[in-house]
């Protein structure tokens, strides 16, 4: 196991009619932005129950942050704060607007005159405007990291940063919001926190015995609950382990002392950036490549994950590892994700020299022992066509 | 899925060689006491780490914190921190000391007259003065929770508390601290920590999957590395293990949203409170008889348990369920553990009886239902003879 430091300050408050417990956890004398995405909320109900916890504290709305946060349109909330001299900020949404307010919160209180320049220099910001969520889709586990990622059209990017002072100081996960999330996203959702795991566990064996069950644990609990979310998103005991879940995925837990991949989202993020595809589907397309292309640096991890996860007892590790990719995919299948590139755009040719470019422009190596370079990352996505 | 609220701000220092990471996470302008036990420290180096990570900083000392952290023992630390205006303590020591150090923290800035009555009244003190711990053997938990539990000589009490201001603002865990435990301890530390699993697991399905899934990967994880730990505790792979789900098995997560039990500890205090047994060897004595008597209401989870972490996968689930009791107490007996009360004492009659008076007297009922009265409870122990 190695060596490890973790702090994660973040309150949860989890379970049914739990929104009302904003009135609470908002100081009274606060000025709230309520940030909000595509206005979903205020056909579910959610948006009122927010209003009615939130009715005597002096709130501003900035709605409209869209899936991938942009860039361009969080500077316009940046505006908002700045003039109106908000001192809160209230994410109600999924991992896209919780993202885009983790940036506001560190932009409010960047010196610098351009804050993607906190992105582009992977800055990791010791002071935030303070801000708690209201989770309406499990899937990022944003809701309890200090992790976010945003996009730029302009330049078509997709970046990545993270600090101490980025943790939501609370968030209020209901599990009976998922009964409005169409069907799409919910097995993207499950998809997203699925492949989180795999990232942080499909290395090499590295002794963090406890790390790897309980990795398994959240692999085994999002397998056996997905059928149920996807069809009967009613179904309380399967709604609230999937959010539990999505949320122990990534709340830095899982990683602590053990090595970590992250290949997958990094080539996968390059295909939302170009493609608009969303998130989780790029991870599907990118994983089994990935696995198949290092097989023998992961074979170990794969054939445990075989066993453990998929109740595979036959057969050698090559055996195992093997069935561990096939039952893998088979899995985002049943979700209904496709898994190959070409499922999503004609348009794929020169993706994998696209993407190998700008990683050779950015100096990028990969994978658990950084030793993916860009040439790897061209043949991944060129397997994953 | 029960709702729950949660959240736990321990920043943990985990690994090798980590004890000199004090000097930046006590601040330098601080006054510190720095509390241990019976001087162990002084004599397997950890003392002089502290002393070295700590060079410049202003500290006096307090140890011989027993066992059982004792009341009267606590309140001479107490007129020390006020003597001397302590702004700081520091634990350096295991499951006691570090209780006695959060019961000091609260102590510290209680208005009341006698402390005790913190533990009496139950309070749940929402300040304390600020505290670290070193841990030097993994056990309780402590190092991550808010709890504690204080004895009294005087009364032959043994109470329990909590509170939000009772987290350790850090804790140093370096797992190579366990070369130095004698067996005996390493054995009690086990059994503590696999109890602590099993009061927040054997209860009733309660719809939290992810929740039994992580107690089971603890409990399957301790299993695994038990018998490395206490024959070579210089197996770095099995003592970082074992450390980290010592402290996994009770910093909160696992008791989220599922019931609890409970009631194995509290007879368990009772009998360190009468005959000054170690506190795991309690546990043992009570578990398995307490699983017996309440062998209906449990049986089904004790089944859960001996297929998942036992592998048992014959027989009904009363079959299963019973094999799960045998296997435990096995568990413990391998660890060189006893498990009847006539094994540490001759003078063991009428204890259930005396037992079952002070729970009277207090008004206790026990177990995940609140529904074991005294009698019950004198019915367990006399099993346990």
């Amino acid at each position: 196991m190695n060596n490890f430091e973790y702090k994660n300050p973040t309150k949860i408050i989890f379970g049914k009619n739990t929104i009302e417990k904003l009135t609470t956890e908002i100081p009274a004398d606060a000025k709230v932005l309520l940030l909000y995405g595509g206005g979903s909320i205020k056909k579910n109900g959610i948006y009122d129950q927010v209003k009615t916890a939130l009715a005597k504290v002096d709130i501003i709305e900035f709605g409209g942050i869209p899936a991938n946060p942009e860039y361009s349109i969080l500077m316009d909330a940046l505006k908002v704060i700045k003039d109106e001299k908000i001192t809160y900020l209230l994410a109600v949404g999924g991992g896209s607007v919780i993202d885009g307010t983790k940036f506001l919160s560190a932009a409010a209180l960047y010196d610098g005159a351009e804050p993607w320049d906190m992105l582009k220099n992977k800055e990791r910001p010791s002071k935030g405007l303070p801000f708690g969520t209201v989770l309406t889709l499990p899937a990022t586990g944003s809701e309890m990291n200090s992790g976010l990622v945003v996009s730029r059209k302009e330049t078509k990017e997709k970046l990545s940063m993270g600090g101490p002072a980025l943790f939501p100081t609370f968030s209020i996960l209901d599990p009976q919001v998922i009964t409005s999330i169409p069907q799409r996203q919910l097995a993207n959702g499950i998809t997203d926190a699925f492949t989180h795991v795999l990232e942080q566990y499909m290395t090499y064996p590295a002794g963090g015995l406890l790390q790897d069950r309980f990795a398994e644990s959240i692999l085994q609990t999002l397998v056996e609950v997905a059928p149920t979310v996807v069809k009967d998103p009613t179904n309380y005991e399967a709604a609230s382990n999937f959010m539990w879940s999505c949320t122990m995925a990534l709340n830095g837990l899982i990683q602590q002392g053990v090595p970590g991949d992250w290949a997958i989202h990094m080539m996968g993020h390059e295909l939302t950036a170009l493609f608009g595809i969303d998130h989780a589907r790029t991870l599907a397309v990118v994983t089994p490549s990935h696995y198949k292309y290092n097989f023998e640096a992961k074979k170990e991890k794969l054939a445990q994950y075989a066993e453990r996860v998929w109740n595979v007892t036959e057969g050698s590790t090559d055996d195992k590892a093997y069935a561990a990719i096939e039952k893998t995919e088979a899995f985002f299948h049943q979700l209904g994700i496709d898994t190959k590139l070409s499922d999503y755009t004609k348009d794929y040719e020169g993706t994998a020299e696209e993407i190998a470019k700008r990683f050779t422009e950015r100096g990028w190596k990969l994978g658990e022992h950084q030793a993916l370079m860009p040439e790897d990352a061209e043949k991944i996505v060129k397997m994953a066509y």
